[in-house]
């Protein structure tokens, strides 16, 4: 009987561990670690890498000033149609990422951007929703704006 | 002993519980009511009562073309400044509200906004996250963008 009442403790220690979700500030580390292989694969021009960084979903949407892009498709048009070649693309920088973890397997992160290039530099601000899947932490929501003046 | 373990397996049951969380969709309708309330609130020039339904920190953040406004302070007084009266005001309208429940205590919602004004009609698009906090659901960011033509 004892050893049953272990059993029962072990199980109920079991079944109130949440998943497994690797180290416990696993998220936000993981989180930066998506952001820079995002931008490293910008500035190679590399833009289907980049959009690995989403969530490969119709429901992913990218929102702006142009109003919402709705599915993992409609982003890559968009970034196609706005960057079609690697003189626009520019170099892309993120900076100032605040990552907050929201629960488990969700984040709100917020951070800006910048583009080098030639004849102007753009930047500004975005907010993202990222969440743990899988396969690892996707975009699964960005809302991006351009500040002038930056 | 049969006891014992009958108490540990309700101990086992009651902590494997999430906590309560009112009714199984009661987020999605009560961030409904958040931003009905909002809008009731800033067409009557009641502003205050408008940031009720923000999250009363210094995190809070308001992101936009102008950048990052950080803390509940900081988003009233963008407010108050940009619009100064009730013509400037208008009448505030949220539609295509589509509300995503990130976890139990979090949601991301997408929506449109329209001002209607004596001279113009302004408009645009925000995505928010709002968490339930002990005294309701507030939002904690809120990213909006103008976009013309609306």
């Amino acid at each position: 009987m004892k050893n049953t009442l272990r059993t029962v403790l072990l199980i109920s220690a079991l079944v109130a561990t949440p998943p497994l979700s690797g180290k416990p500030d696993g998220g936000a580390a993981d989180i930066r670690s998506l952001l820079e292989a995002q931008a490293a694969a910008w500035n190679r021009g590399d833009v289907p890498a980049f959009m690995e960084g989403y969530w490969k979903s119709p429901k992913t949407e990218f929102v702006s000033s142009s109003g919402v892009h709705r599915g993992w498709q409609a982003v890559l048009d968009r970034y196609r149609k706005a960057y079609p070649d690697h003189q626009t693309m520019g170099k892309l920088s993120f900076s100032e990422l605040e990552i907050t973890m929201l629960c488990s397997d969700a984040a709100l992160i917020l951070g800006h951007w910048e583009l080098q290039r030639a004849h102007d530099h753009p930047g500004g601000v975005f907010t993202l929703v990222a969440r743990r899947l899988p396969h690892g932490w996707r975009i699964v929501s960005d809302h991006t704006s351009t500040v002038s003046g930056q």
